[in-house]
């Protein structure tokens, strides 16, 4: 179908590489698409059509073309758990989890209050996913409104695909930083009309989680989540053993970790969990009976000494979770898709297990836009869907391309070894363009 | 003392740090030299006198300065632990160490044969040092004398202080890859004769580890150590479990991995081990003892899942042993000493345990000179020794920027901090400028 010609049509020339499955159920090569000369064709921000240059460009005689040779176009990644407030501490030194909240991120969450300063933070936040080829991120905010205000502004400028939410906290935080369960399903309520499906911009219900949040605020959110269904519920579970422990304490009546938020109906089909380290059987189970999501946040949890996500467990064929990667900025250690998917090979490797480069871009492309039940809009190249798209260069570096000099020809198998290498040895220059709904941004390096 | 006026005299201006003692045992700010306007004299290689601008410029009116502002100056890194041949197999998939040796560094062993290839690998090599701020290494080859060759003779040109040896292996490996203890013994005699002490080169007696080496060619190794009780000796130990239990099939009479090469006086004050993870208290002591030290090679250690240093064991009170850093390339994921300080710092955190920034620059200085027994020669900044210095931009990318905007003022604090961030944001962009003895190498990035 060519489309109306008063409607913006580009084309983009290059080699692709998406999922049409998960490579971690089905043979993997099975599970990726891979064509070496490519044209896409791209209407009004939506992929029309992805054949070989040979078969569609006829179709498109008179079409000017981008042409991206020798590079790698990838759907772009989706980040599923991150804190916008946090990018300035990003590496800061020497604690773990409960004691580095308290010492870093309370205090700079506090700064927020300022719309002004959370603008400035929201751009610079957005900049650096696209640098890095993020195109769609699951954020958390801080507990003012006007920082999720701050955040969508920015977000809907550049036409990106965030999914937010006011942070809920009504105790065992600074009082600077705490709300009330009234008004924290009052403000939810209102950020919610406001934003949640305004352009490509989605909401979430963000209770930090079980330690910071009373029964009474957890409850409401329950609430909320049951009149506005369509919403997303985001929060953490199960990170540290310390954290573990202090939630039984705080919710005596509650089997586990995981059952603190179902009991208010928290866990559903559009919930994200971040971490889920430390869980049982039972709670694996009952992730996946609830069709939930967890986000595997690598850097974070080796940076914070959290411990070693053990993703064969949601990845079992009894109890599947879906799965997602989360950068966790500021406790992860950087935006790059490359580097969080070089930290969960490492974790892997650490228990005798291999993560292949297919499962690492799937869990950054297709597998995050599932867990976020955005895989009818995100995620890969079907037709239909938005143009969000990565163009990476292999061989950016001297070492790169010493090490895929190896990969001389096309083949799968070559390119497969090629997005290793950048798994490993990539970072944000090797992102030389990002698409956000069909419009590039063209980046320095 | 102003230097002979025929002799090369330099000046560089900035931010100078290094170490003047432990700080794994001394309080941190006590361990730390940093003078925040100051002036190095730099005359024929070696360091004159460092002190701050305003008391040593007077002395040296005429002197042109090299100045860099906003940067810190740091001792050149020292790399204790790094297979040369294996730099264009670095992040190879999915292998634990000794499926790894046989998969990937084997077949690419082989090709150093050819010492023109060798050569083409050694320059790329040392230029991949340089521009991560490495001046010094201990760095491991080929069987092939002719690869040792090629990789000093790469090493002189630049003036660099590498250390090197021929690897010994005599069995458990390709045919092509073999020597036998008599050739091992001679070839190794001939290279230290030629290399040990030329300029800044200095020999190592290689075995690879226990299980490629009979009892043969150790016994002729410590033989040769005694004969030329100068050079060093240098060796894997206890990387990985499998590995362990190997050692001790082949060595039924030696109560453990250490003691193999305990038995051939290969344990001395210049012998540094790879890895050492799974060591037992014994092992540990009898380190200690020997004045022996001790290589911690974090992004390999993890990239091959081999397990976590436990540093503290090392750096305890009682059996205190040397510790250096090494990036382990190819197994090691980088050649970077900011991202294997990062990696340091996320197994430390995994146990529970910190690691500053304080110590892990030192790690990659002064601790890195110590462990090769150097520390007369490099390591810091003290007058006499080898100006080897690195030049480093503490807000090279925006992520940096943003990070270090809390460090306004140059307080020791601060700089400590910009450090730390170094450590988890860092790469060689970073890396403005290195010197070896004197010779600036001005980089790209």
């Amino acid at each position: 179908m060519i489309p109306n010609s008063n409607i913006k049509i580009s084309a983009i020339r290059g080699s692709f590489l998406d999922f049409i499955a998960d490579p971690f159920f089905y043979p993997e090569l099975e599970t990726v698409r891979y064509i070496d000369d490519g044209l896409m064709i791209v209407s009004a921000g939506i992929i029309q059509e992805l054949d070989t240059y040979d078969r569609l460009k006829p179709k498109y005689p008179e079409i000017s073309v981008t042409s991206y040779p020798g590079m790698l176009i990838l759907p772009g990644f989706v980040d599923i758990h991150v804190h916008y407030p946090q990018t300035e501490i990003i590496g800061s030194y020497g604690k773990q989890l409960l004691e580095w909240l308290n010492k870093y991120t309370f205090p700079t969450e506090g700064k927020l209050k300022d719309k002004s300063y959370a603008k400035k933070i929201a751009s610079f936040f957005l900049e650096q996913l696209l640098e890095n080829g993020t195109t769609t991120a699951l954020v958390l905010t801080t507990v003012y409104p006007q920082s999720v205000d701050a955040l969508f502004e920015e977000a809907k400028k550049r036409n990106m695909r965030i999914i937010a939410g006011k942070m809920l906290m009504d105790r065992n935080a600074p009082d600077y930083l705490l709300d009330t369960p009234e008004t924290s399903y009052e403000d939810s309520k209102k950020l919610i009309q406001k934003w949640h499906g305004q352009g490509r911009l989605l909401y979430a219900i963000t209770p930090r989680f079980a330690i910071t949040s009373t029964s009474e605020q957890l409850h409401l959110a329950g609430v909320l989540k049951q009149e506005f269904p369509d919403v997303y519920l985001h929060t953490h579970l199960s990170e540290q053993q310390q954290e573990v422990e202090l939630v039984a304490q705080l919710f005596p009546n509650s089997k586990d970790y995981l059952d603190v938020y179902d009991k208010f109906g928290l866990v559903t089909n559009k919930s994200i969990f971040a971490h889920s380290i430390y869980l049982s059987d039972y709670e694996f189970k009952r992730l996946s009976e609830a069709d939930s999501n967890i986000a595997f946040c690598p850097t974070s949890n080796l940076f914070l000494g959290s411990g070693l996500f053990q993703i064969h467990r949601a990845k079992s064929e009894q109890n599947q979770v879906q799965v997602g990667l989360g950068t966790d900025v500021g406790g992860g250690t950087s935006f790059s898709m490359f580097k969080t998917d070089n930290e969960a090979y490492k974790i892997a490797q650490l228990q005798g297990q291999n993560l292949s480069s297919l499962k690492a871009f799937y869990l950054a492309t297709l597998g995050g836009a599932k867990s976020l039940n955005l895989d009818d809009k995100i995620g890969n190249f079907n037709a239909g869907k938005e143009a969000d798209l990565v163009v990476l260069n292999p061989r950016v570096t001297p070492l790169l391309k010493l090490r895929n000099e190896r990969n001389k020809s096309h083949s799968v198998i070559n390119i497969v070894d090629e997005l290793f290498a950048l798994t490993i040895l990539g970072d944000e220059r090797a992102v030389k363009a990002t698409y956000v709904a069909g419009n590039l941004t063209l980046l320095a390096h």
